[in-house]
């Protein structure tokens, strides 16, 4: 089954304490449709500007994203600029130029609009709706979120909560969220919201699914060195829908399944800058690092 | 196999946001024999004052604990007192008053000398070296440490590290130690110090073993309430160091089910104040922890 993915397209300058490059592709569509491609076809909207670098254009037509939905409007590129520090969980925003994506009308081709799996990746929640609000019989919806919408578009965020089938997003957002400092009560809560399925990502611990029936924890890959963690939570947001839609069947076994996929896929992701690490990685890759996740996790019954 | 504890045992005040209780039975020597004593018979080596409370001499000899080398000296009994936040993982000491345990020079009954598993739970690592060095043909030697001890008694301790086959530490400490914001780096780090194995608590997040060519990731209980997390950790690294000595064979598969053996009964008594929980534990209620916390963690292969 073929995924929808929507999101922001950008060009990334990301400095790191040992290294530091400039217009990168990122933006969470990208990182979501790339990491997806391993798994199912992937359609993708989204906006660039005139600036877009036709390699990346080629890059996405490698991992054979359909760029029918994509968008080439006058003027330039969205852009993000961040720094990490030594511990590379610690960011900072260095600057955000919206540019085109500023106007952004998303707009479905009409042969998207069957596309029975949605991925809603980081936007604002009011361009989530417009996605949504085009789309037909959709078979299962997940969406992404970030903090800043939590601060200034909450109330687009729990109408999108109502129309979706599973909401991703990090700890500090969940606990933000509702107001809760254990997670366990936010996951919880966020259900009641209306989602069926919530993950958060935790990053170095790994992250958690919550079902009304059922917790799943999954461990993080025992990386020493991360190179850029940029867009991992998007590889790994990508990576689960795109395994669902592969698989066409959404039960606590696949859940279970998708979030290792999803993890596996961030893992390999941070291994370098930008997409790089995923333009060379293989099927074979992926089998074995998640057969490491079931080393990491798995122990006998008494 | 029995299993030797030596700690302290305290006379604990805790406050809560929502309760608060008096001279309950702590230290680390206290929760981690009561935990150890689900698996095994252990022998205890600690000091308590005259005012040490007869019901708690009752508590420790219901679980079965030797405490033939428990010292009860002249004076008052070791005292600390905490509060925690909302957050329960932030804590707060309040007072600390040694007391007898000023002084105490632990000695080792003869017929302790030869118990073959030996658990250093949290005191100075010079009290543990003591307690080591009268310690004859030990099997498996395991250690507890905190961050006290790597501020003001940091040479000790890496002495310690030299004789002890597993050292069991909380994130923090395992950062601190190495200087290394990277938990799986400060992880392996550890274990070119000398001990064989390393358990890294994370609280909420789980817990971690390293070993040379082996590293496990366990999650946590999903708990929504938690009443009182004092001696958590004690209680874990006591029914890891319980499990081991029962089964009397260490090797990958006995230590992913020692590491989770101890998350169930650490799970366990932070349902209530103190000991509370743990008084009416039964195997049947481990036995279906152990279930939960394999339902929460386990998926299958590709």
């Amino acid at each position: 089954m073929s995924l929808l993915i929507t999101g922001s397209i950008a060009l990334d300058s990301v400095k790191t304490p040992v290294e530091q490059h400039h217009d990168l592709l990122g933006g969470s569509a990208s990182y979501a449709s790339i990491a997806a491609s391993f798994f199912t076809p992937v359609n993708l909207v989204g906006i660039v500007g005139s600036d877009f670098p036709k390699r990346y254009i080629e890059l996405y037509k490698k991992h054979g994203v359909n760029l029918d939905g994509l968008q080439v409007a006058d003027g330039e590129t969205f852009r993000w600029s961040g720094e990490y520090e030594w511990d590379m969980n610690k960011r900072r925003t260095l600057s955000v130029c919206l540019n085109v994506f500023e106007t952004f009308q998303p707009r479905l081709p009409d042969h998207y609009k069957n596309t029975p799996y949605v991925f809603l990746a980081n936007i604002s929640p009011q361009l989530q709706l417009h996605v949504l609000a085009q789309v037909e019989r959709a078979k299962f919806v997940v969406a992404d979120t970030m903090d800043l919408w939590l601060e200034i578009a909450r109330e687009p965020l729990l109408e999108l909560l109502k129309k979706i089938d599973c909401l991703i997003l990090n700890e500090s957002e969940a606990r933000e969220l509702m107001k809760e400092t254990s997670l366990i009560k936010a996951g919880r809560a966020i259900l009641k919201l209306g989602p069926k399925f919530v993950v958060i990502k935790k990053g170095e611990h790994g992250c958690l699914l919550f079902v009304k029936d059922l917790f799943f924890s999954a461990p993080a890959y025992p990386l020493e060195d991360i190179h850029d963690p940029t867009g991992a939570g998007d590889c790994f947001a990508g990576a689960f829908a795109g395994y669902l839609a592969k698989i066409d069947r959404v039960n606590h076994d696949t859940l279970r399944k998708a979030v290792i996929y999803g993890s596996v896929i961030a893992s390999f992701n941070v291994e370098s800058f930008s997409l790089g690490r995923l333009q060379t990685l293989t099927q074979h890759d992926i089998a074995e690092r998640y057969e490491a996740f079931r080393q990491a996790s798995h122990f006998e019954t008494r």
